[in-house]
């Protein structure tokens, strides 16, 4: 499985084989392939004592920038692909998974569970934000196999602001600024008038940011609007959109964007509201159906 | 170099060439072997959100326990054996290289730069320690190859007292309990008294035990004590030696055993002030001499 090398080759066995006996079979399975990645990791590149105690101390630092407003531990791991790729995992596994997923844990962390429901062609900036382009987004939401419209469907959607910051990050935003919830109508639409999203760079003056530096890498997320949508007896949909035209598209330091979740704001005509426009149609799968696949 | 897997094959390739080229050599290489095996780690055990965000609070923690009297992340990569690997990677490469080895990094937390010399016979045992064995530790300095004694070489020794604290974490030990650096007679030879060492827990209040618990894992340290040997001309010398009767001897909760540093105590008569004996012979290694291995 590793590579040959000169040291202890029992090392890394002794290590795993000290769990007990009440260690659980998915907490041994984790804690296996950890201490034989992290092992192999430290002989192949020859670790050493400094490196190793350099990795510590940003770790540690990590651990003490954090609270409640703020999870530095969690970024470190974003901006290695982490999040995004046990995302990607977890989505597979949902997708095979014979009842309907939950995807609580895969909303990031900004979104509310209180968010209140607003009438279709209603806005969701309730605050103003400097240099803000209005667009106004509309869709449908439809089975995936059939095309049927689903009437009475929730889309709900969170954006943040063009500081960068979402309402709960900002108190000049109005609670709720740039978020709603809305029900389909009876040909399966929604619309409402948003902010065409903005990239924003991760918060960079703390290790995270070290992390990328020393990468030599930029801190920006390309713009980006979070979905949720549900529909009785489907799976629920949890995803973020990302605009064409953003400069951080393809080096997003979070590595989120994925090519089916790309698109396209096009030039609005005759509406004072909104000078842009994008259609999504969101298609959700019946969850019986998975029982057969 | 990963196994197959179903997941997006370009993923972990986008994340390491994201690095720009103002990134060391080095850096560069050590974060191409972290991210390519965390994300197989990832991947091989389908590790989900909710694992990630447990894994991620884990960390923090760690870093949030952590100060100036504790490095808890520390502990969690001892416990899962990483300090005691780069140790070894770090003796080996220094024991490989031409020059004389640093091993100012691998003494661990507790070696303090000031301890005082002492004169050979006396006691380190400055502070009563409640329930502890005196023994009487001697022994020679000697070229490694010849056998020859090095006279005037200097031997530094400390240990933790029987309530498991070394005297700088403990406000009840005299400073510089414990410890002592010794310079050989004209035979090459040291003694002093010291304390049979005793085994001691790692603290487990914190990530660490947490860590152990859920592996089924006791925290204890086997006894050891701390030596470093140094000699004008020769590589220095940092180790640690563990008592053959030690019942963590084979289960050290951070890895740190190995057979040649095993030693044993013997009964000592005749000796008011010891009723052990511990004969330890240090071998160095000239420092020319590996300019022409």
């Amino acid at each position: 499985m590793s590579a040959p090398h000169r040291f202890d080759p029992n090392f890394t066995d002794n290590v795993i084989n000290a769990m007990g006996p009440k260690t659980t079979p998915r907490f041994r399975q984790l804690m296996t392939g950890l201490i034989r990645h992290v092992h192999d990791f430290a002989r192949e590149n020859e670790v050493t004592v400094d490196e190793w105690m350099a990795a510590v101390k940003f770790m540690n630092w990590a651990g003490q920038m954090s609270d409640d407003k703020r999870n530095e531990g969690q970024l470190v791991t974003d901006v290695i692909g982490l999040e995004s790729l046990v995302d990607e995992i977890t989505y597979t596994l949902a997708a095979e998974a014979h009842d309907a997923p939950t995807a609580t844990a895969i909303l990031g962390p900004f979104f509310r569970a209180d968010t209140p429901f607003r009438h279709n062609g209603e806005s969701i900036v309730r605050t103003a934000a400097p240099g803000g382009e209005m667009a106004y987004m509309h869709g449908r939401v439809v089975d995936h196999a059939t095309k049927q419209p689903l009437v009475n469907a929730t889309v709900e959607v969170w954006q943040a602001s063009t500081n960068g910051l979402y309402e709960q990050q900002d108190p000049a935003q109005e609670e709720f600024n740039l978020r709603g919830k809305f029900r389909t109508d009876a040909d399966g639409r929604y619309a409402f008038y948003c902010l065409r999203p903005t990239p924003y760079p991760v918060p960079d003056d703390g290790p995270a940011g070290k992390l990328l530096e020393l990468m030599d890498r930029h801190p920006f997320r390309p713009a980006h609007i979070h979905i949720i949508a549900t529909y009785e007896g489907y799976k629920p949909l949890t995803t973020q959109i990302f605009d064409r035209k953003d400069p951080y598209l393809t080096n997003d330091s979070v590595f989120a964007v994925k090519d089916s979740l790309i698109v396209d704001f096009v030039e609005r005509k005759g509406d004072p509201q909104a000078g842009l426009e994008l259609q999504y149609d969101v298609k959700l799968v019946p969850a019986p159906a998975l029982a057969s696949s």
